[in-house]
């Protein structure tokens, strides 16, 4: 493809992209194909020679799309939401047309000083301390790809600083610890390391919190089994139910106790809300602030910009550089010898890397912070008129009071006989219903359980989300519902 | 930014990129610009209020462009080409607009399924045993960001089957086996998984590749040492001077002695040359498919796909999914249960991906077979002709011979001297060498070291590098080098 055929190409790819979201309302929310449906359509090798644009994007249209789960669907309120904006497409396809690696700094001066210039943009939004700032020289932000990776790194630091300070002790006697409700990247960290995990106990009357307490009492107890537990992982809005540690709480025990412990704060999904002053407390920006060794917020996911794009802060860069420094000589740079700049290889695990704060940098002007703001705010107020339709329904119940833009319910018989249901019972019914749910094609949610409960979950984010879909959505599952209940007389068999 | 101002934005972007690559031949190669540039030009804070698309393509062009270091250049000969081509732009483009995560098959079927078929298309194209095709159901293919992660993921599949085999070995006493010329990776890995790392010696003679009966003293010397090696990683085309291990020959030793030693052989830069059959014996093709356990190849180095398209092959799939599988409630679907569909969540260490095999089916159908296998082998030619320079010329040297794309070599003063010269004094001249050539804008090349000699590495790659770029380059050197020799009498002192 030469530049003008890229030219025409590129304005069409633009045309479908339009097409797509002006018609997006219009289609199922989940792909309506079959496993396999692809590679049946597919030739089993690429093409010898060559083929035109206008045969691969009619495929593309004609296979890939009908493939898609959409998650930019007004009505996909599954998982989390993954951000896809116009700004953000335009960030990554400049930064794609560009191919900048950035490993350090002379690979591409733009790419590390825009990313430290941006990350502290988003530090100064979410009123993070200024040794979180690049510009503080002490600590830092930098762009990693998930909230998985921002984890590992935490972890690989914590690790290496617990083992400087506790020369000999056994990888076998170190412990990573998470809660019962943290994401199970926790316990995929400790697969892909090696290293034993263990899952505090959090509470229904603490809405699945860890406090101090339980923390103190855990690493009390481990120390006298011998064991090294190195970081704690604090969740800000767990996958679950949207569960907030109580991170000052937490910190201060920390601090008081144990001060080679690690604190890393994974708020992939809910740091966002920091952006709006009033949220802030819920959102433990004091403890944070106070005690956080480290901390991670995901743009890509309901932060307004595509994929990938997982902020990641620490409180002292040297810890991580310290960590992951390789420099072989293919690697040297003037500048990076002189130490005069960021090379951001040593803060992540890889080398290569995307020119990722372009797009961030493109969404924080495109929206302003009041634009931002006022976009978080909105899902708020979105996923509060929906769990104020679960309350007042008669055949749904929330299970944890709504959190940010998620509300975690279930189906249940009418109040009259639920008591008389027994926990497998319900939990049985409320599979079948998500299942039931789920082949409505006009919405899509998912299934979560805590402590043994199963759950139905339901998280507002797509950027296009109005008062009309939750409605639907409502007026949807009250259908299923009932159909479901009339189907199985749960609890009533007497 | 609504449809309609997208549409047009979108257009506007095109054509920047379009104008970028008219102009690109007539840029500097490397940024013109000084630490903390971007920094002094842009404000402390995002703006309140939302700015418009005009100002913030405005500031890319003024700003963030003349911070770029060109690696599209056709005159980049450093590191290690990084592609970018129209296809793999419109995939990433298209990819981007619709942000599906694909971590498992109902997140997103057509990104599981176009992943699945695309690695096959790429395993045919390479002549891959059938066996590390998805469609085998043994092994398969998975698309990851970097060759680190691609190497960090068959590390940990290595060790957990490892330990498996020999439960109770300490984590302290594990060893990953790389050599002295493996990339950096291999020893950041064992930085992030606290595991020992030992670089066995090869040796000039061999060009610096292993041998098996140099891993095979090396094995048996830790053994004795009550060590436990578990993977060994072997290169095809090594970073510093493009050096091949001996697959087959090592292959052959660990089949016979040591079963439980996993082999990865990381051909992230050269393993896109098995795409040529008259290149395959060099690149190794016979010994892969015998004894390889996994296999990366980056083709968004020399492959003509935008980062990220790290291929990563595996020859059992059942040893990824094993090490790496954690499904919590939330994550669990019909299809992952019943375990009819791949979940590529499974097949690397985060949960979160791009729909990145969309630009390699782009590439592939775009360029065919034969567009792949011709580019290969002009970037070969174009090498060639310059190692061809570099063997008449009266003031350099080839260090090894020249390798796929990439020369090493030196200058060295004319022969009746070099002898009286130093290796210290050698090195001293070529890295003001380097650094001389580095400020010539017109050209951009790196250096190396192998065994204590500081080379030049002169990497071909980018898709618009025409026999024009070649001579200047030679001409360039040829200059910065005589002025280098003039400026300092090298070994001739006396």
């Amino acid at each position: 493809m030469d530049i003008e055929q890229f030219r025409k190409a590129g304005y069409q790819a633009i045309d479908r992209i339009c097409d797509y979201y002006y018609s997006l309302n219009d289609k199922p929310v989940v792909a309506q194909v079959e496993p396999g449906y692809l590679r049946r359509a597919l030739p089993e090798s690429a093409p010898e020679q060559g083929e035109p644009w206008s045969a691969v994007l009619s495929d593309y249209e004609k296979l890939i799309v009908p493939g898609l789960t959409h998650w930019q669907h007004p009505s996909f309120f599954a998982y989390f939401p993954t951000a896809s904006t116009f700004e953000g497409m335009l960030g990554d396809l400049l930064s794609s047309s560009t191919a900048n690696p950035g490993f350090n700094w002379l690979a591409s001066p733009a790419c590390t000083e825009l990313e430290s210039v941006v990350m502290d943009w988003a530090a100064r939004m979410f009123g993070l301390d200024r040794t979180f700032h690049n510009e503080s020289k002490v600590g830092g932000g930098v762009i990693q790809t998930t909230a998985s990776d921002s984890a590992l790194t935490a972890i690989v630091a914590a690790r290496t600083r617990y083992l400087e300070q506790h020369p000999g002790t056994p990888l076998e006697a170190l412990v990573i610890y998470v809660t019962t409700q943290t994401h199970s990247f926790g316990k995929k960290a400790g697969l892909v390391l090696g290293l034993r995990v263990r899952a505090l106990e959090v509470r229904a009357e603490d809405h699945w919190a860890l406090r101090g307490e339980t923390l103190g009492a855990a690493v009390e107890e481990d120390h006298r089994k011998g064991l090294h537990p190195f970081i704690l992982i604090a969740t800000v809005g767990t996958t679950s139910s949207g569960a907030v540690d109580h991170v000052a709480d937490v910190g201060a025990t920390i601090k008081e106790k144990f001060p080679s412990l690690w604190l890393h704060v994974d708020a992939a999904w809910a740091g966002v809300t920091l952006a709006c002053p009033e949220l802030r407390e819920t959102a433990q920006l004091a403890g944070i602030n106070e005690y956080a060794d480290s901390l991670c917020v995901n743009f890509h996911k309901w932060g307004l910009t595509n994929f990938d794009a997982s902020a990641f802060w620490v409180r002292d860069r040297n810890l991580l550089i310290n960590a992951l420094d390789i420099t072989p000589e293919y690697l040297r740079t003037k500048h990076g010898d002189e130490g005069t700049v960021i090379d951001y290889r040593n803060w992540h695990l890889s080398l290569g890397r995307r020119f990722r704060s372009l797009k961030l940098w493109f969404v924080l002007r495109g929206f302003g912070v009041e634009g931002f703001q006022a976009y978080i705010r909105r899902c708020i107020s979105l996923n509060n008129s929906f769990a104020d339709y679960i309350r007042a329904s008669a055949i749904f119940e929330l299970i944890t009071p709504p959190s940010f833009a998620l509300s975690v319910f279930r189906l249940r018989p009418d109040a009259s006989t639920s008591e008389s249901a027994s926990l497998d019972e319900l939990n049985a019914l409320n599979r079948a219903f998500v299942a039931a749910a789920q082949t409505q094609h006009g919405i899509l949610l998912t299934q979560t359980d805590i402590d043994n409960v199963l759950c139905v979950r339901f998280a507002v984010g797509a950027a296009r989300t109005e008062v009309g879909h939750i409605e639907n959505a409502c007026k949807l599952l009250e259908e299923v519902g009932m159909h479901c209940l009339a189907g199985k007389k749960v609890g009533t068999s007497a």
